[in-house]
C-alpha cells in the first residue's frame, strides 16, 4: 500500500478493524497472547536486574567491570533463549574517578558531600582553595558580563523541578554540561554545581560535563542537594565563603568495551530490524540499577516472551527483533554511533531504548514517518489495557535510539515511564538493586514486547520520520 | 499534703478541677496563655536548629566544632532572652574517625558504603582481608559454639523494623554495641554489621560500641543497608566473599567539653529545678540536624516562651526551669554524667530530654513516685488538644535525662514524638537541616512549655520514682 492510499483509510485504522493495516489475525493473536505472558511473568526481567546488579555491579565504561557486564549480559542473553548473540567491538575514552574532597570554609571548616562531573580534570596536587562566588543559576553566569568570577570557585545553585516526564531535568542539566566552560569563560579557577537531583539525600549527582577546546578545563563538581542549601544559607547570611577542592581524575584512557547484540530471528523481511535497546554501563556510582539494569533486564525479558511463543506457536516475526546492549551511553554514546556506523544500510523499521529506570509505562509516543502516525493506533489499542496512553508524533525514543534516529533518520518509538521519583536516585550511590519495584516490571515487558511485535509485523514501513 | 491523702483524692484529680491538686487559676490562665503564644511561633524553635546547622554543623564531643556549638549555644540563650548562661566544664575522652575503606571480593570487587562504629580501633597499616562469616543476627553469633568465626570477618545481618516509638531500634542495637566483643570472644579479626537504621539509602549509620577489657579490640563498621543487601544476596548464591577493610581511627583523645546551662529562674521554691534537656553534641556525620539540634531548638524556645510570659504576666514560675544542653550524649554520657555529680544535692522536680527528632509528639508519659502519677491528669489535659494521648508512668525522659533519674531517683517525663521516620537518617550523613519540618515544631515547643510549667507549679514533689 502506497502511503497517500493508507492516509485516505486513516478513519479506519483508529478503528478496532486491525486488518485494514495488513496485520492478521495471528499477528494479533499473537499480540493478545504474548500481553498475558509477559504480564503473567513475575520473574524474568527481576532475575536479570538482580544479576546484573550482585554479580557486575558498577560498570563504567572501559572498566574491569565493564568488561565483566559484556561477558555476563553474552551468557544471560544466551540463557534466555534468544539468538545470534555477539558482541560488537567499541573502542572507548574512558574517564576515571579519583580520590576526591571539598571542604567549605565560612568561615570554619565544614566538609561537603560531593562528586566530580563525568570528564573533569583534577585539580593541581596542592587542591584549588578559592573563593566561592555564588549564581543562582546557569542563567544568572551566562548573564554576568563583570569579572566577578575571575580567579574564583563559581557555584551555580540550579534547582531541577521534579515531573513525571523527566522535563525538569532538561531544563536543568546544562548547569551541569555547559557550566564549567561558562565558568572558565569568566575566569573561574573551578566550578561547583547544586546536583541535578530532585531528593534530599546527602549523596552528589555525578553526570557528564564538556569541555571546549578553546577555553581552560577547570576541575568541575556537584554537591548534594543538602550541601547546596548550606552554602545557600551562608550566601543568604552575607558570610564570606572559601572553597577547598582536592580531586584526581584521569581522563582520555583508551580501552574496549562493546555492543551485546541478541535477536529474534525474523522470517520474510528477516533483513529489517527491530531495535530495541537499553544501555550496559553505568556510572560508577551505584549498582547502575535504575540507570540501566533495568532497561536491560525489560528489553530482553520482552526479546525472550516473543522469542518463546514464536517457538510454541510456531508463528514467526517477519521482521528480525534485535536487542542492544549499548556500550557507554554514559559518557559519549560510543555504543550507540559504533552501532549506527556499521548498521546504517540495514533497514532499521523501529527503534527503542528503555532507559528511564523501573516505574510504570503511563503514555507510548511514536516518530514515525508523519503519513505513517495514525497506524501507531494499533499498538496503542494492544497497550491500552496496560494502562498506557495515546501520545504524539514527537516521541523521543531514548539516549542511544535517539542518536540513531537522527544519524540514520531510523523511526523511533517511546515508551514513557513515570519519572517522578527517577532524579532521586540517577547517578548517584542509591541507585542499588532495592530501587526497583518488581511489580512495575511485567507492565513495561509486556509493552516493550507488544512495540517491537507490532513494528515487525506491520507490512509498511514506519519511516523516515520528521526530525 | 501527705502521699497517703492524696491518693485518696485521686477521683477529684482525673476531673477537671485544677485546683484540687492545688495548682491555682493563675497557673492554669498562664498554662493555656503559654500554649496559645508558643504554638503561634513558627520561627524560634527552626530559627535556632538552622542556626546550629548552619553555623555550626557537626560537632562530636571534643572537637573544635564542639567548642563553636558550646560558644553558640550561650550567645543564642542570652538572645533569646534566658537568665544564669553559663556552662559547667565536662571532660570528654574523645573519638575521631579517620579515612577508612571497605571493599567486598565475591570474587570481584564492589566497594562499600561503610562508617566505622564510634569507638572502634582502626585496622592495622596493610588493613585486614579475611573471609566473611555470615550471621542473619546477634543471637545467631551468640548461638554460634563453634570454631567458624576464628580469624574471619564476621558479618551480622541485623534487621530493624520501622515503628512510631523507636521500640524496633531497641530490639536491632544490640548487633552493634556487643556485637564486636561477641565476634572477637569468637575470634573473629573484625566485624560488619549491617547499619542500624530503616531506609534503602547508601549511607551508612554510625553509632557507639563498646569494647570488653578482656577481649581482643576489633575493627567494627557499619556498611549501608542497599551494601548488606548484596553481601546478603552472595550469601543465599554461596558465593564465597572476602572483605578488604582498611581504617584509622583516634581512641582516647583527652578533650574539655561543657553543659551549657540557662534558666527561667523560680520564685517560692527557687532551689527546686525542672530539667528540660537536650544534647548539643553530634556524630560526626551530617549536620546533628535530628539529632539533636531539633531538641535543643525545642527545649530552649520552651523555656524562652516561659520566661517572656512571666514577664509580661508578672507570674514567675514557682521553681526554677532549667534548659540543660548537654555535652557528649552521643559517646559516653559524659555531660549527664557530670550534671548528676555536681547537682546531686539539689532537689530536681522533674527532669525531661527532646532527643527522638522533631516529629509530632502523641503521647506524655510520666516515671514519678507510684502515688503522684495521677497528678500527671493535669498536664496531660493541658497537652489534649495539641494531639497528645495520655500514657502510663512507665515513661523513659530520654537518654541524658534517663541517666540523671537512674542515678539520683529525680523522677522524669516523657513525651513520645512520632519517630517513624527518624531511624531512617538517625547517626548519617544525612541528618542535615531540610530533614526538620518547621511545621511539627509549634508543638513540640508548646508540649514542652507547658511540662515545664506544670512542674515548676505543683505544689507537692513528683518523686521519687520506681526505677
Amino acid at each position: 500500500m502506497k502511503r497517500r492510499e493508507l492516509m485516505a483509510s486513516l478513519p479506519l485504522l483508529a478503528a478496532p478493524g486491525l486488518r485494514a493495516q495488513g496485520l492478521s489475525a495471528a499477528d494479533e493473536q499473537f499480540a493478545l497472547r504474548l500481553r498475558e505472558a509477559a504480564l503473567a511473568d513475575t520473574t524474568l526481567a527481576y532475575q536479570l536486574i538482580e544479576g546484573l546488579c550482585t554479580e557486575v555491579g558498577p560498570r563504567p565504561a572501559g572498566s574491569a567491570n565493564d568488561a565483566r557486564a559484556v561477558a555476563w549480559a553474552q551468557r544471560e542473553l544466551k540463557r534466555i533463549g534468544l539468538a545470534n548473540v555477539r558482541t560488537d567491538e567499541v573502542p572507548v575514552t574512558a574517564w576515571q574517578r579519583g580520590p576526591a574532597s571539598a571542604t567549605l570554609f565560612a568561615p570554619h571548616a565544614q566538609p561537603l558531600v560531593m562528586l566530580a562531573l563525568g570528564n573533569s580534570v583534577g585539580t593541581p596536587d596542592v587542591g584549588v582553595d578559592a573563593e566561592l562566588v555564588y549564581y543562582p543559576d546557569l542563567a544568572a553566569l551566562r548573564a554576568d558580563t563583570t569579572e566577578r568570577a575571575k580567579g574564583k570557585l563559581v557555584f551555580i545553585d540550579q534547582k531541577m523541578e521534579r515531573s513525571r516526564d523527566g522535563s525538569g531535568y532538561g531544563r536543568a542539566v546544562m548547569a551541569r554540561i555547559a557550566g564549567p566552560v561558562e565558568a572558565a569563560r569568566r575566569g573561574a579557577v573551578a566550578i561547583a554545581i547544586r546536583s541535578i537531583g530532585t531528593d534530599r539525600d546527602r549523596l552528589a549527582h555525578t553526570g557528564a560535563m564538556r569541555y571546549d577546546p578553546a577555553v581552560a578545563r577547570i576541575p568541575a563538581i556537584a554537591v548534594s542537594v543538602p550541601d547546596a542549601d548550606l552554602i545557600a544559607r551562608h550566601h543568604a547570611r552575607g558570610t564570606p565563603m572559601r572553597l577547598k577542592l582536592e580531586m584526581r581524575n584521569t581522563s582520555g584512557i583508551r580501552a574496549m568495551s562493546a555492543n551485546v547484540l541478541a535477536e529474534v530471528p525474523g522470517t520474510g523481511l528477516a533483513d529489517e530490524v527491530v531495535m530495541i535497546g537499553a544501555h550496559l554501563d553505568s556510572w560508577d556510582q551505584g549498582q547502575g540499577a535504575l540507570d540501566d539494569a533495568a532497561g536491560v533486564g525489560i528489553v530482553s525479558a520482552a526479546a525472550a516472551h516473543i522469542m518463546k511463543l514464536a517457538k510454541s506457536s510456531g508463528v514467526q516475526p517477519k521482521r528480525t527483533i534485535r536487542v542492544v546492549l549499548f556500550a557507554n551511553e554514559e559518557n559519549g554514546f560510543d555504543g550507540a554511533n559504533a552501532y549506527g556506523a556499521k548498521y546504517k544500510a540495514v533497514k532499521h523499521q523501529l527503534v527503542g531504548e528503555s532507559d528511564f529506570g523501573a516505574g510504570k509505562i503511563w503514555r507510548v509516543r511514536s516518530r514515525v514517518a508523519p503519513d505513517m502516525a495514525a497506524s501507531v493506533a494499533t499498538l496503542a489499542q494492544w497497550l491500552q489495557p496496560l494502562g498506557i496512553e495515546a501520545g504524539n508524533n514527537m516521541g523521543n525514543p531514548g539516549p542511544d535510539a535517539g542518536v540513531l534516529m537522527r544519524a540514520n533518520l531510523w523511526p523511533g518509538i517511546e515508551l514513557s515511564q513515570d519519572g517522578t521519583n527517577y532524579f532521586d536516585i540517577h547517578h548517584t550511590d542509591n541507585d542499588t538493586l532495592d530501587k526497583i519495584d518488581p511489580a512495575t516490571l511485567p507492565q513495561n515487558v509486556a509493552a516493550w514486547a507488544l512495540a517491537a511485535w507490532w513494528a515487525a509485523q506491520l507490512p509498511q514501513s514506519l519511516g523516515p520520520p520528521t526530525l
